[in-house]
């Protein structure tokens, strides 16, 4: 299959990109650092990438912005840029997306643990991630020509907790993360939060 | 109590105001028929209408717009509604309602049965919803003083099909939906979703 990969040179777009590699064909997208690039936050953007990548069996977005902090401190700026960026760059990855994947092709966005997981800073994220995954479930039921949408909600990978200087222990390995994304490429659920945890 | 009720004149509202108007002071306030009125679109509309509402033990949100349509019918501006006006809107009340919410008090948002059981027509509202859950879930986490912040998911009212010419079989007496935000007035769960069905 073609794979149109946003978020190709991130900790996590990097593992997938290496677990599809041998079997599908990967269209590398990122912000600044493939050949084709692409800002999330810019639904134009979004749809010069698809122009340049052309049609595809999938779209993986493994890619989004969004700020971590205590409520109290997130400006309306924090709120914004993440509804922005994570959220509405990824739904729209899907609306602008669906006129370019092939029939029974496949949309896969990425939310994340902090969704049902909570932890003190994460009001922005866990709104984002939560309302992808709401997105996901209402959107596959509107999928043209058998296209399927998912969503892929990762725990914190161990080289995230280590870069941040958190326990190490809680988090999954990058590789465990990237095969839910191949499971969602490769299987049949539609709607579905797949949690790799 | 002191309840400050958001969106007091609508279907849901109304109900509400009469649930709690025996046993609590009710301070109405709504877009256009209330002594008090707010935009919830407009974050300046929601401050003015805290520093006109003064201090209160309780904040209960049973307003906000947002679009239902076939996802391809939606456009970037009705995302931005739903986004800004129902999502954002009860999110600043939030933001905002902490410092106007007395110690061991309560913030109560609305979200929405299609949040967790969408429909076509619904990605939107669905997202919208999804992302109320995700930020009460985080932000009880955070609350300062005791104040609990919940979130209650009603299911579709029985008036409200009726209206719409669909079974009103399948939905819920507004008296039903209104009990669950007084649970949550009442009660002492935070970051809960209270599902109104």
């Amino acid at each position: 299959m073609k794979v149109i990969l946003i978020g190709a040179t991130g900790t996590i777009g990097s593992a997938i990109a290496q677990a599809l590699g041998s079997r599908h064909e990967v269209v590398p997208v990122s912000f600044s650092k493939s050949a084709i690039k692409v800002d999330l936050a810019d639904k134009r953007s979004i749809m010069r990438m698809f122009e340049a990548a052309g049609r595809a069996d999938a779209v993986i977005s493994a890619a989004g912005l969004a700020r971590f902090g205590p409520m109290t401190s997130l400006t309306d700026e924090d709120f914004a840029l993440c509804l922005g960026n994570k959220l509405m760059g990824q739904v729209n990855v899907a609306r602008v997306g669906i006129e370019y994947v092939n029939d029974r092709g496949s949309i896969t966005l990425t939310s994340g643990i902090l969704s049902r997981t909570p932890m003190m800073g994460s009001t922005a994220i866990s709104l984002v991630n939560s309302a992808l995954e709401g997105f996901a479930r209402a959107a596959a039921l509107e999928m043209p020509r058998g296209i399927r949408i998912n969503v892929v909600s990762p725990n914190w990978v161990v080289d995230t907790l280590r870069a941040f200087n958190m326990d190490p222990a809680t988090g999954t390995p990058v590789e465990v993360v990237a095969a839910a994304y191949v499971q969602a490429l490769e299987g049949s659920m539609s709607g579905a939060v797949l949690e790799a945890i």
